[in-house]
């Protein structure tokens, strides 16, 4: 049988394009050596159908495809220097939509504190923008430094864009999180010198703890911990929908997801949710509010013997 | 009236773009002052239906997708360090084909000695690629800091890339070009230490000039310097083309397109072909062979009183 683009998954092609990075540490990045520094450089791209609400104005697409990019240099605790901007626009798009897209990306530039170093622009069936971020660290901060003991925190809430993408109304925490999130580069910055190992959400929590997972090592995630509130539980049951699963499968909160030491936990000068440790287990669980422990799968969970 | 993207030509959305860089020198690409050098960096997306010929193979997808890109480094007299490629592919498309177009890529990267520094995949209902190039040089070439009486000059023949998109074989240079360009790094960094302003040459010879042009100077091109064969003039004639049109509308042979004083083109240590000189016309000219002289118009040109 002739293997076809969709019977792979977008990980697994990452990965083997990843596979062929030379001379530098594939993580959330490629680290490249660069005159007594890491050039920290990060690519991606962004297609209308799949990664833009419908509800979302053609600012925070703009201001999105800078985010995700930058978000992938904070978790590797790096300094933004420059983002390039390659969009390709349906020919009879309204010329002040570009405008518009191009204002969310100049003003998300600013944010972030860099310029816009590159464009490029074309014309396809539907918006397209791929956005390259480029960044610089004396000390990259990996996905998968930390140890058994070390425990596991998040720079923020998560869920709320999950949760964001079925509500309608723009009025609420949820929907601005999924139309306009915003990178924890600050953060990053910070962790650097604090967390033992770091990574973004962007696919959701179950999937970054199975991206970052390595042999031997588990993690033991306590959804009491998660501080998942009565409204937001609500919300989801309003919605016909598994809160759990909005928080632990969905992801786009760009919050950063870091391990650290009880030691230096007491000294991070920056706000965090410490939701589990770093187990020898070498599985991902999740210990229920009732007490159960379950085993987390990479997108859902499933049910196993436990007390 | 409401102005649609199709009101409006792709350069001068780019030209938009380019004009809310910050900070930098707005040229072939952006320069970023970097650590006692200067950052160049750039970005281009390629579209199957618009930028592949048909009887493309996948390997010489990938392998232009860094050409082009690299070649914006080479047209500044920068050393190219790395290269970011983004892709969309169609879900039914063979993985066979997607590892193909990544050859194509990983050998380009290895003919212009740059690793791969970032990677990211996606869905879309045609191929789609976005190449970053990131480069570094002391010193930049621009495109427009020549002089009245500079001559102008080209690396090699262009017009090749044009003929072979309309001949199907593959056994001939005009095929070779259209299929697998090759963008002149080396002749870049050469002609950093000799010419005066340099740029290359995607969009045509005419379109080039026309961007390069500033206000009180003016080109003159002699059709005699082309070096234009007969057999060049036949083919074009066989498949019912003007063969001054394909050299000087179509481009994509990412030769250079170079100034540089009568002087240096005596010291130049590479091969080019000088093909006309500044002047203070104002306006670009061609003189043809049958010593004519026409005004070369931006995409077609049109003939006025002379003699």
């Amino acid at each position: 049988m002739t293997l076809k683009i969709s019977d792979i998954g977008e990980k697994e092609l990452i990965r083997y394009i990843i596979s062929n990075f030379k001379s530098i540490t594939p993580d959330d990045t490629a680290i490249t050596p660069f005159q007594d520094n890491n050039l920290i450089s990060t690519t991606d791209m962004l297609i209308q159908s799949r990664h833009f609400p419908e509800n979302m104005s053609y600012f925070n697409m703009g201001f999105k495809a800078v985010t995700v990019n930058v978000s992938d240099l904070a978790a590797m605790g790096a300094e933004p220097f420059g983002f390039l901007l390659a969009i390709a626009l349906p020919k009879d798009l309204e010329l002040d939509f570009f405008k518009q897209i191009l204002d969310g990306v100049l003003k998300a530039c600013d944010y972030y504190g860099i310029p816009l170093i590159g464009g490029d622009t074309n014309e396809a069936s539907e918006i397209i923008i791929t956005g390259t971020a480029l960044g610089l660290t004396d000390k990259p901060l990996m996905m998968d430094t930390y140890s058994k003991g070390d425990l596991i925190a998040i720079t923020g809430e998560i869920g709320h864009a999950a949760l964001g993408f079925e509500i309608d109304t723009f009025d609420n925490i949820y929907t601005k999180k999924a139309l306009k999130p915003e990178a924890r580069i600050k953060e990053g910055l910070v962790l650097r010198d604090f967390a033992t190992s770091a990574t973004d959400i962007t696919d959701g929590l179950a999937s970054e703890l199975y991206t970052i997972k390595k042999d031997g090592c588990g993690f033991m995630i306590h959804e009491e911990m998660l501080n998942i509130s009565d409204e937001y539980k609500q919300l989801a049951e309003d919605f016909g929908l598994d809160y759990l699963d909005l928080i632990l499968n969905v992801g786009e909160d760009f919050e950063l997801l870091f391990t650290i030491t009880k030691e230096n936990l007491e000294k991070l000068p920056i706000d965090c949710i410490v939701i589990g440790e770093v187990t020898d287990s070498d599985v991902i669980e999740l210990t229920l509010e009732n007490g159960f422990v379950e085993r987390m799968e990479n997108r859902g969970y499933e049910h196993y013997v436990s007390e």
